[in-house]
């Protein structure tokens, strides 16, 4: 590993929790939907946990599913994160942003601005937009992956050129003799690729950090490609197969060195799912509380998950010794594994799904010890530099914060405070200001 | 009139102030262009004033003019005004935000979030791009006025369309039978002109207000006719002229009459930039100060005003009996007539410039009394439903709330609070959500 501690960081959503039915939990108010202070508790957990990042996923379209669930997202994220920033001193957002659906100048503008308000803390998340409903509230049709990371790679470059058209020490801002800046030093760009064009300057001064740092989840050869090039943050797949997620934290490593910088300015994180409770017993008890209304519809997807056929009528009786002999996990699904060793503890079907068997991340569950055990086991697995919490409700982060944290500070696995003020700190990765010269 | 008392405005600008020069004014720290703790008190002031609302300019290109001068906008509205709405509970806020460049969704979100945050205290300065070196950072070419105006029209339908997009009823949340949404509520707006389109829906319930309050700064034809259709606030144009800007005010409203509105549902602001002291020669000695490095270059200026040849030279000799018999006020330049007759009155050039009389916006000089007189006579003439507080300073701000606005308010000119909660109460216009049904 290339450090001695991990880094985490937690979801920033919709107020209520990454599960889709969080917004039911008792412990949320049914309006943290619009409710800033929900956000803002969440960042001060944050905080107080010491973590690198809030990383706020985003989605610009809504469907059918809302008839039951929260949207994933935050209301905005540049206006929610605007609050946060200024509520709070240490803690570092990353904010998805639509590489395909922004104009280069609007999006270089308001994250550098954010950066400038937070002194240093901010990065973005540089998203390709390709689901068809994101699509179309731009009115537009969903372009060939190609296209838009042609366009995605024109957006970094641009946005990151316009964030140094103001040189690092153009504000002279000297009253006595009436120079506001150094002119020679705030110069256009006059950038213009096949999709994006900017002439700049953008008016607005380094920040603490110099500039965002740039975040990349898009996976693939070609997200590799643009996380090699420009991200310091990859958040990765997710998955209980330590080997598949180590296999992908290589091949962002490997990306990086292609692009010709060191394999340590990016920092990998993977996603986990605790399910907490004082037992094994108590934390299941409370996520089947949530799960009430979604275990129904996913017993048969757990059966398919075992090679066997269950229905809703199984969800709460053990599976029978003829059925555990028939069942198989399936290779190509991590997930599998891991439910049929469940399965074969005794639980039923309706508590082996309260274990996250099939959520979208890996879910140990138990008292905080139990979590911590699975985070010092992936750390030390070399599966990631940092993990990422998915709460599945918002209160997670407090319980995780306050019992989780303490644990791995006393294991030597996780630092007592930051060791600096600005994301780039927390994460390690270099400074850096307009273009990468490296890059051509 | 149409209401027993004014309305009130302020500028929310870089942080320093409307004068170029102000970044280099004593009381302003030389760092309040990223500080946000100067946005927070000016805000501040403002509600301790009962102002309506704060107005954002903004301009999304720089100059050369920043060898000398501080950008005139803030950093970003949405991210600063973001921060404002957190950090008040009454005063409301109109940002500027291009219709030209702007994706029709992105703007909706953003401007709908800030609204929800706010609890229903914002508004959307709809302006169309034309600056050169604006329209250059979005590597484009600059549009005839006819085509963006027709930009502009889409943009705010679809915009109001996706605002209404989700039911003032649509947000059940109830967690007994597991809806969250009521999917018939939530229906695409599927809008599509010839500049703009967006499938819709936008997933963000209404504020307090519904939505934001549509305000136009345009002016010409072709912006009445956008004020007369969308607009509850119209800033008009700032001059000495009672009966220029009366005028004003009677086309605007006879716009909204013509698009079949109230006359009512608009109200007109006017702006005003006041120098204030406890007696004149106080209040230009603190302008003077301020205006020391501009005044040789407006001397020449002043002369042109005046029909005489003036330089820098001549700057601190009052003008001599032969030259004011000389002088004569431009017809065509309502700022004149007030120069000439400062000129009469025996200041020097320097002094006369620190009257206010080649600014942006009319200026009453003196003690906190002359201010409110200014106020009270311009509001009995009928010029405007409300004024617009163009602080040479953002100290200008707190002077004139803490001892200007206590004697409008014993005049009875003023309200002594906020008759209600949102911008809309605010201002005395109706509530809307989506697109005004009156329009077609």
């Amino acid at each position: 590993m290339s450090q001695k501690t991990m880094l985490l960081s937690a979801t920033l959503s919709n107020g209520y929790g990454v599960q889709g039915q969080a917004w039911r939990a008792p412990e949320n108010h049914r309006s943290n939907f619009t409710d800033i202070d929900a956000q803002v508790k969440l960042a001060q957990a944050a905080e107080r946990g010491k973590f690198a990042f809030l990383f706020a996923p985003d989605f610009p379209g809504a469907g059918e599913e809302l008839a039951s669930q929260a949207p994933v997202s935050t209301l905005d994220p540049i206006v929610t994160l605007s609050v946060l920033a200024h509520q709070t001193t240490r803690v570092g957002f990353i904010a998805t942003g639509s590489t395909t659906f922004n104009e280069a100048y609007n999006l270089a503008r308001q994250f550098k601005a954010l950066d400038v308000l937070s002194r240093g803390r901010v990065g973005w998340n540089a998203v390709t937009t390709s689901a068809p409903n994101a699509v179309a509230n731009y009115g537009e049709r969903v372009r060939p992956r190609e296209q838009r990371y042609e366009r995605a790679h024109e957006m970094i470059q641009i946005v990151q050129a316009l964030w140094g058209s103001w040189g690092e020490d153009a504000w002279v801002h000297d009253v006595e003799t009436g120079q506001f800046l150094d002119m020679d030093q705030i110069q256009p760009i006059n950038l213009g690729g096949k999709h994006v064009a900017s002439r700049g300057p953008l008016a607005i001064p380094p920040s603490e950090q110099g500039q965002p740092v740039i975040a990349s989840a898009g996976g693939g050869e070609y997200g590799l490609g643009l996380a090699g090039r420009y991200a310091s943050v990859a958040v990765g797949s997710s998955t209980y197969d330590f080997d598949v997620t180590r296999r992908e934290r290589e091949m962002y490593r490997s990306a990086v060195r292609q692009a010709g910088r060191e394999a340590d300015e990016l920092k990998y994180f993977t996603g986990f799912m605790p399910v907490m409770g004082a037992t094994v017993e108590e934390a299941i008890g409370k996520r089947m509380q949530m799960d009430e209304h979604l275990a129904p519809q996913r017993v048969p997807v757990l059966g398919l998950m075992l090679g066997l056929s269950l229905d809703a009528s199984q969800a709460d009786e053990p599976l029978s010794a003829a059925q555990l002999e028939r069942a198989r996990a399936n290779p190509n699904d991590p997930r599998s594994a891991r439910a049929l060793e469940i399965a074969r503890q005794g639980w039923t079907p309706r508590e082996i799904l309260a274990h996250g068997v099939i959520d979208y991340a890996p879910s140990p569950v138990g008292p905080p010890e139990a979590i911590a055990d699975y985070l010092q086991e992936a750390f030390e697995a070399g599966i990631a530099d940092g993990f990422w919490l998915q709460q599945a409700t918002y209160a997670v982060a407090d319980e995780f914060v306050d019992e989780v944290v303490p644990i791995l500070q006393r294991r030597g696995l996780y630092h007592r405070d930051y060791r600096g003020a600005t994301l780039r700190e927390h994460l390690g990765v270099p400074r850096q200001y307009g273009q990468d010269p490296r890059l051509n």
